[in-house]
Parts: structure tokens; C-alpha cells; sequence
């Protein structure tokens, strides 16, 4: 049974790894599953084709031969489900995991999300410098309230699960969005910061992000 | 075993459903199981004993006497793994309509979420009326996809699914955060208007509204 994804062709962020497509190539390399990927240009995602795979139109994609899935949260959940490594096997350490998985895409994104989509789409904007420091407090109110909750911890709960996957891969797009002479968000709370390193040292993740990177430098080829 | 959620002690819309904890009611709802309430005041959202239940101090929570989660997509889909009734049976149509949870909670309710917080937060700034612009752009593009993989569809994937439990309350929203002049964003799309519809008219919806209808005129009184 042959996994295939759909991913960027060239990923805007140039190989850095903060495409969605990651958080789906590290759960395939922690639980050790071999997986195909399908490059696809701005133009593919938009086509019929693709839209049949992701009525969004956009990456990553999964399938497996029995089920075609979108989302890459739900991709991550059943991969999670299918595979040792990923989710606690004892009943409620496995939901709080995967409400960890919520709280990463549906809390802890969104804020930083926008933060980035300004300083993509609005920078020539009156608005911007206004604007940017109330979306620097929004997402300042969310990693302090993981600092928190992390305290001396190694992982949200317990073991490494689904739920920090998730979360390590929200964070790091502050990475992404630091722009040279702003705040460097993340520094700010350094549990936070250790913690996202602890999740970017680990093997699967190197295996990941360096497959997603060969495959920008080959799409730029 | 008691199911106790967190809901807030008077819901800012003022009753109108709009409040997360209103897909969680809809869900124990639809599986017909019982449940009692905890009303939270803004201030004890933010107090250590709520935080112990949830770390960004929002509503709902979910407790069950065995676990205590966080995040309304995590409890509606421990609610739906626990109950029939909102997942279909099959392997590939259950995880097909997890997806659909992701998106609903991903894809679709962060534009919305965004364009209702600069109506709310952003009315007297000068960007108020060019943002609002892009912001309902960003809407209806999302909604216009919906559209298209709607078609002809009763809901997102043959039967109701917990997926479309989420998505009917997200696209719900929409309804509060349009002002009386402004562009009735949900009309524009007829398909997803009578979706909504669909989903508003189960009984299980009705009796959810109700309860927490009720539980903000007692708020009030």
C-alpha cells in the first residue's frame, strides 16, 4: 500500500520547511512509513484534478490506496491511528494528545497566521506598523500561556505524541515570519523556544525537513 | 458518570449560539447523552482553577470524571468516537469525516474569525473599511469552494457527521458578525446557506439553542 502527498512543486518559504507538507512528512518519519510525493505547481492546486483530492485546493493531500484525505491535521490523526509511536495507547492520555492536536491548529495557529499574512500582504499598507504590534500582542498572549503550561516539562504531556508534532510545526512559523529587525517573538519566551528545538532535534524531523528541502532544490533545478 | 462543561456565565452574543460550547451541546445532544453545566464569569476564565482545565483559559472544557479536555473539535470528536451517531462506521467514510472537522476548524472558520474580530475590535481605526474588504474576499472564497463540493449534496459526505456538526456552527457565525448595511456574506452562496439551514433545523440543534439560550437569561436575570 503505496502513501502518496501532495506537495508544493517550490515551496514559497524556499525550502525552510514551514510548508504543511512537513507536519505530514515528520509523522511518516516517526512512526517509519515510506511515502511517495506528488510536486505540484500554483496552477495544479487550483485544477480539477487536485480539487478532487482538496476541495480547499491547496497542500498537503494523502492517500493510501483505501482513502484520499485532506487536512493536514486529519492526516497526522490517522496516521497517529494506524501506527505505534504517535498517540498514547492508554484512553484519556490519547485524547488530551489529541486535544493538544486541536489546540496546536485551532488556538495556537491562527494568531500567528495572520501575523505572518500581514507582513506578506499588507507591508505597503498605512496600517501595517499600527496593525502588526496588536498581532505581536495576540500571539505574545498564546506562547505565554504555553510557557505555563510547559513549565519544566520535556513534551505538553507525557511522551512525545501527535499533539507536540503539531504544535512545533505552529511554532516554528515564527521563525519564518521574524523579519530581521523585529521582535523575535519566540526568544521571548525561552521554554518555549527550548521546547521547539527539542522537537527540531529530533531524527524524524531532520529526515523531513531534508527531504522537503531536496525536493525544492530539485524543483528549482 | 457526569458530563460537566464550561460555558460562559453570560455568553457575549448574547444567547445567540454563537459560543463554542454550542457544538458541544449539539453533539451530547445528537447522541442523547446528558450533561451539566459550569457557567464561568470572564474573570474565572482566566483564575488557576479554570486554567487547570484549560491552558488559554477559554471555554468549553469537558469533563467526564475520567478525563478533562479542552478545545470544542476534541470534544466533539471524543463525544463522536464514544457514541454512534456522529462518525460513520466504516474506516475510510470515519476518517473521511474527521477531515472535514479539520477543515471546518482549519480552513473555514479562521477567515471568519478574523473578519468578525476587525468588526468588533477595528471599527473606529482608519484600515477598518479597506481591511474589511479583503477580509470578506478572503470569506468568500472559502465559501465558494464549499459551494462547489457541495453541489447537489444533503451534507459535506453522505450522511450528517460530526463534521458537519462543526462546520454548520462556524459558518454560523457569519450570521452575528454581519452588520445590518453590510454584505450578507452567507446569502451570496444559496447552496451553503441551505446547508446551514439543514443543520440549524435537527432537532438536536434546536434543543442545544434552547438550553443555552435559557442559561444566558438566567445569566442575566
Amino acid at each position: 500500500m503505496t502513501i502518496t502527498i501532495s506537495v508544493f512543486e517550490s515551496s514559497p518559504d524556499e525550502g525552510q520547511g514551514h510548508a504543511r507538507d512537513m507536519r505530514v512528512r515528520w509523522a511518516l518519519e516517526e512512526v517509519g512509513a515510506e511515502y511517495q510525493v506528488r510536486p505540484l505547481s500554483m496552477a495544479e492546486l487550483k485544477q480539477p484534478a487536485h480539487r478532487a483530492r482538496h476541495p480547499f485546493g491547496k497542500i498537503p493531500t494523502y492517500e493510501d490506496g483505501e482513502v484520499t484525505l485532506f487536512e493536514s491535521g486529519a492526516i497526522v490523526l490517522h496516521i497517529a491511528e494506524g501506527h505505534p509511536g504517535l498517540l498514547p495507547r492508554e484512553n484519556s492520555a490519547r485524547t488530551r494528545a489529541i486535544a493538544w492536536m486541536f489546540a496546536a491548529l485551532s488556538t495556537v495557529e491562527p494568531p500567528i497566521v495572520e501575523r505572518e499574512a500581514s507582513m506578506i500582504l499588507e507591508k505597503d499598507r498605512d496600517w501595517y506598523a499600527p496593525r502588526l504590534a496588536i498581532l505581536d500582542d495576540n500571539v505574545r498572549e498564546r506562547l505565554g500561556e504555553l510557557a505555563v503550561h510547559l513549565g519544566e516539562r520535556e513534551w505538553l504531556e507525557g511522551e512525545f505524541s501527535a499533539g507536540d508534532l503539531l504544535m512545533v510545526t505552529v511554532l516554528r512559523r515564527l521563525e519564518w515570519s521574524n523579519s530581521p529587525d523585529g521582535p523575535q517573538l519566540l526568544d521571548e519566551f525561552p521554554s518555549v523556544a527550548a521546547y521547539v528545538e527539542r522537537g527540531k532535534a529530533r531524527p524524524a524531523f531532520r529526515r523531513a525537513f531534508d527531504a522537503q528541502h531536496e525536493q525544492f532544490m530539485a524543483g528549482r533545478g
